[in-house]
């Protein structure tokens, strides 16, 4: 392979073959909502618990030999971090991340339960691309990014594949619309590839809407400076890239964001009607149609996109009543 | 079909057929455990939460027209109740739900949501079949027993079925070993009758196990009067019957049990390894193999059998240190 080159909607189904020779296909679960069945693609039971192994896969099994021994260097909350060390686990590379020091423990954990080393950095004084870049030039890895990344964008629109072919075979007809939490913007490229003809929307959390506001201006934009504190920090990206924008700006006019009272009623609906622990940002796009934000079609799809949540935030969830 | 017939194999296969008509199989998630694969059966994600979906499932679509224009009754503490109201709305039904007072609310409300009308009664001081029993005569309706029942116990033994077809498709041959949780044996006979070659071992709760005294005793023993309080609602039957006791000793010399901390602690790791929300009852089976009380060999499942756990309940176990 080329050392990059445009995401395509082949690349996808190249992906997909590669990602369903490894990993089964995760449910496609029927919620009932107003009358309507809303079918919620519960990436959150993916063995690192999010949707991030398949880019990760698609990424490092792509790597040459001589790629590979130079091993990988990855930038990542922690689900990304988790999807990059399962793959380079599986096929003998050595992982370093870099990950800030205020991500859940559970995903340090496991991160680390995968045999990643782990580079701690401060997210409000530090640049996580500059170490990462500093970590690349002195030992020769390749940085393998969140979501800026041809190969991670393909590989994560094998969830597009996956959640379509399902939705024909349980709905008589491929998936109308497709509602995704938007972070980077990695997953919805990949989905948007995947899934040319389903209407996409794109949910962020509430002041983290760097993809919805670079939408609305037609360029790229930041998050504003005084972005709040938020739960989702699989989401909490400061800007979306070029390679994700320009998938996203031929099908998306505008991104929905969710507030964390409307995250956490999302995450107490899956918990009761689903039985699943989805992470905050992994709730986000159930958020925006619980509240109304997007109406449920006779074929609408939702991401939970994953479910690394630590247990005390957990019950703090679960017992909170907004 | 007669009036009653003896479970069998071929009965399981038949249900397996019926049920794979409506329901996609739950997933089977791996789960690395002392340097092995753990498989495990994910019961929860079923629409009603439990297994019991499958029972109630293959019992009401046997009924003929005759006998569903009469109704049915069941007897639960809540997932029997729901698969049977589940299955009674699909095929219009009326069904009544014999449920205790302190059922936890969210099978209650479940139930109630599925269009079943619920009779409540004090699990202390009333006879729950005899409630049953008077309004059968009352109505004519035809009671559902939870477990003590040949299409119950084939039903819920398509849980056997898949779990096994998913064994030889992921690890390369049959289960070699299913651990059940069992409360009156109505899941324990069923898989017991589709996997006749696995080895078998039942999970009862701490005070709970009149399955394992009747099979020390060679016959069939209620639990002891002083049993304790149990989380474990799913699990908590007064007594096994001949029709699931006449299966279960042919297969097992013996039931394990588990106590609350080690099901807290099944639970603990199902919601932060497997991103599932498991019932206490559910996480029995599991539980039996974290403390090892039962040893994982290359092909061994566990059944997670429920997830209908009341939110606040269930953050109090995730914030328990035990």
């Amino acid at each position: 392979m080329p050392a990059s080159h445009a995401p395509s909607r082949a690349g996808v189904l190249r992906a997909a073959q590669k990602v369903a020779a490894i990993l089964p296909p995760t449910p496609l679960l029927p919620l009932e909502f107003g009358g309507r069945t809303l079918w919620c693609k519960a990436e959150c039971l993916q063995p690192v618990g999010a949707f991030k192994i398949r880019g990760g896969w698609h990424r490092l099994s792509d790597l040459s030999a001589e790629e590979r021994r130079r091993g990988v260097v990855g930038v990542s909350s922690g689900n990304h971090a988790q999807g990059v060390a399962w793959a380079a686990r599986r096929l003998g590379i050595a992982a370093t991340i870099v990950m800030p020091a205020d991500a859940p423990q559970v995903k340090l954990d496991a991160t680390r339960a995968l045999g990643a080393e782990i580079v701690l950095y401060d997210r409000m004084t530090q640049s996580r691309e500059e170490i990462a870049s500093e970590l690349c030039a002195k030992t020769g890895a390749i940085l393998v990014h969140a979501f800026a990344d041809p190969w991670i964008i393909e590989g994560q629109g094998t969830v597009g594949v996956e959640l379509d072919e399902q939705m024909r075979a349980r709905a008589g007809g491929s998936a109308s619309r497709i509602i995704v939490p938007c972070g980077g913007g990695g997953l919805a490229a990949g989905v948007a590839l995947a899934c040319p003809d389903a209407s996409l929307t794109l949910v962020e959390p509430e002041g983290w809407d760097d993809v919805g506001r670079s939408l609305a201006a037609e360029e790229i934009l930041p998050v504003a400076k005084d972005a709040p504190a938020t739960a989702c920090d699989a989401l909490q990206t400061l800007s979306t890239q070029p390679i994700n924008f320009a998938v996203l700006k031929e099908r998306c006019s505008a991104a929905l964001w969710v507030t964390p009272a409307e995250v956490r009623a999302a995450q107490r609906l899956a918990f009761s009607k689903l039985h699943l622990v989805v992470e905050p940002g992994g709730a986000a796009a159930l958020a925006a149609v619980l509240v109304g934000k997007v109406e449920v079609d006779e074929r609408t799809a939702v991401v939970l996109s994953g479910g690394n949540t630590d247990p005390e935030a957990f019950a703090r969830v679960l017992s909170t009543a907004d």
